[in-house]
């Protein structure tokens, strides 16, 4: 039954807050956001608490005179959740969801039970541990718990690595030798619909690992993509989510889509939808956190997304240059998160490129890449 | 300069300013909002202050710490902004503009004195007066101020209809024998720069006199569509406007564009440029106003807009019937205004319609009209 009095509570208002408010617009959704002071959504959610996500009591009190509960990070205080669904609220994605997704040993293991294809990989208790892994190499050692951002991943590429590893629970991935990485943004809706974004290509920034540049559709062959798409939606369907899962993958040199990592929210790997898709991830969301039919995924130009990364060598009160450039473009959107403070790899905001042709789109997403940075003054 | 911390003040918080926040958003835009308390923005503006947009001290207070001061709403109180233009602040549109167009009276004659082509008319001192002009009938008699949403137009076909004349200070506009209504709404930055958005076509509810459909493009031949353009274009640089200028035309049955009537904001004749065209202008507001380069206005699909009235025989608290059905449909996006009692006739929202065959896009308009009701319970 569509409602739009009844009140949803977001934890977190970074700008995946901020964008799930922008399309909350349109319907007038009573949002309710908690998070710290100076998060993003501050200024704009039409009810703003504060308080940290991490804190039972925070959480559990926040949850009290909401319909449903959702979130825009993993990183908040389960057991709060917990209660606040054995007292009948609506939490999506579930606890459990949350509870699986904060710990990649977890994810890996669920991989593996339910046969969904991900690269091969050994639990580790410690640094130690690692150390007996020598054959495994090259490899990637990750944390449990609490990685976030391209941290809590370390390369393990032979035994000198090994210092490197770290000294707590986490697992060791072999190192997948990968044509591209893809991603899927899976929705699922509480009557079990489910619907998929176009497979999407994304370029990490070697040393920051974060995504630099992603490309709407992905330059894959249908076969991979339908195999993407597939994969993406057995996985949500597995877990049993309700809401947004984003499904990053490996495509092999040998031509397998192995998953990488899930997100259980919108994602980076979505924000073009925004300016692409007809339906956004952000509405992709809120329809299915509310129990509305899916939205139309498909997307009506081809697109680039280029994350804006604070400049390195530069920290203190932002400063944005090369706007004016940027806004001259045409099929140049950018983003701005509204951080006050910059810092080197911070991210900053996006600017969503569209060109119908393929060609102009990666030398305009290239372009875009050097003609705007986030600086001190 | 693009410079993101500059404060904007907008008087008016109804749905054109919520539109505006929500384009917002994507440039972090630092937006104060000037309105009545239950004004729709008053949840979600990074600030709002409550007051009065007709008061003189209520504007000019609200003024003194923005930077750049604009309107969602031309009833505002105009000496408040010349007092702030002349200390130096920027009001856009300029004061001037705002002015010649709260008077129906003055945006005619100035036409006439520019050579934009309009319907012939004369103006009239009060009721008696109108009654002068029997051989000018069938017409329409306009009320020079205050007019809005319809009101303040009365058709007088006959010498039986003068008693339906206003008894203020008027014009009487010959009837135009019109094939359609058009509208393009045009955007004109500080620098001078010049865009218009393809040119609609609108069909009025006849009980109401607002608009009941949109259709863009309008089904125009291409020297239509350049003359319309053209003369939006010559429109908004002869009023020497900053801001957008939303222009609405009669295409006459002899092939002539007459322009009718102009707002200096967005319009609701561009709603659907949210869900249809690159640059949205509600975007294109905020470029224009804050000397931005002006953005791409190419619609990538057909759209249709249907106005969503509230019910006849309905007043009170506002709930909305048939959403799960016009949320299920592809190309069917509702916006809802979240005013709280819904009146018969009041603009409760609008749904946007998307689809690339225009006959199916005029069904699905046709339908959604049907289908989504705001009623009382």
């Amino acid at each position: 039954m569509f409602d739009i009095k009844q009140k949803v509570g977001v934890l977190g208002g970074g700008q995946l807050g901020l964008m799930l408010l922008q399309a909350a617009i349109d319907w007038n959704l009573n949002v309710k956001i908690l998070d710290a002071a100076d998060a993003p959504c501050a200024a704009i959610a039409p009810e703003f608490v504060e308080g940290s996500l991490q804190d039972y009591d925070a959480v559990y009190q926040f949850g009290q005179d909401v319909e449903v509960l959702t979130i825009e990070i993993e990183k908040v205080n389960v057991e709060a959740l917990e209660a606040l669904e054995r007292e009948g609220k609506k939490v999506f994605p579930q606890p459990h969801v949350i509870r699986l997704i904060q710990d990649k040993r977890l994810q890996k293991q669920f991989y593996r039970e339910y046969g969904l294809p991900t690269a091969d990989f050994v639990l580790t208790a410690n640094r130690e541990d690692v150390r007996n892994y020598a054959d495994f190499l090259p490899a990637f050692h990750k944390l449990g718990k609490d990685g976030y951002d391209g941290k809590g991943v370390q390369r393990i590429a032979s035994p000198a690595d090994f210092d490197k590893a770290f000294d707590a629970p986490g697992l060791l991935e072999k190192a997948v030798d990968f044509d591209k990485e893809l991603a899927v943004i899976v929705a699922r809706n509480e009557r079990g619909e489910v619907a998929t974004f176009p497979t999407v290509e994304m370029v990490f920034h070697p040393e920051a690992n974060l995504v630099e540049y992603l490309f709407a559709p992905a330059d894959i062959s249908p076969e991979i993509e339908r195999q993407a798409e597939e994969l993406a939606k057995k996985t949500a369907q597995a877990i049993g989510i309700v809401g947004l899962l984003a499904v990053e993958m490996f495509l092999t040199k040998d031509g397998q889509v192995l998953i990488n990592e899930v997100a259980p929210r919108p994602h980076n790997s979505g924000h073009h939808t925004i300016r692409a898709n007809f339906t956004s991830q952000f509405e992709q969301h809120w329809r299915a956190i509310l129990d509305f039919p899916l939205g139309d995924t498909t997307a009506y130009t081809p697109a680039a997304m280029v994350n804006l990364l604070g400049e390195e060598g530069h920290t203190g009160p932002a400063h944005y240059e090369g706007m004016e450039e940027i806004l001259a473009t045409h099929g140049v959107f950018p983003f701005l998160y509204g951080k006050k403070i910059t810092k080197p790899f911070r991210k900053m905001g996006h600017i969503t490129v569209t060109d119908s042709n393929l060609a102009k789109l990666k030398e305009k997403a290239e372009w875009v890449r050097g003609a705007l940075k986030v600086v001190t003054k």
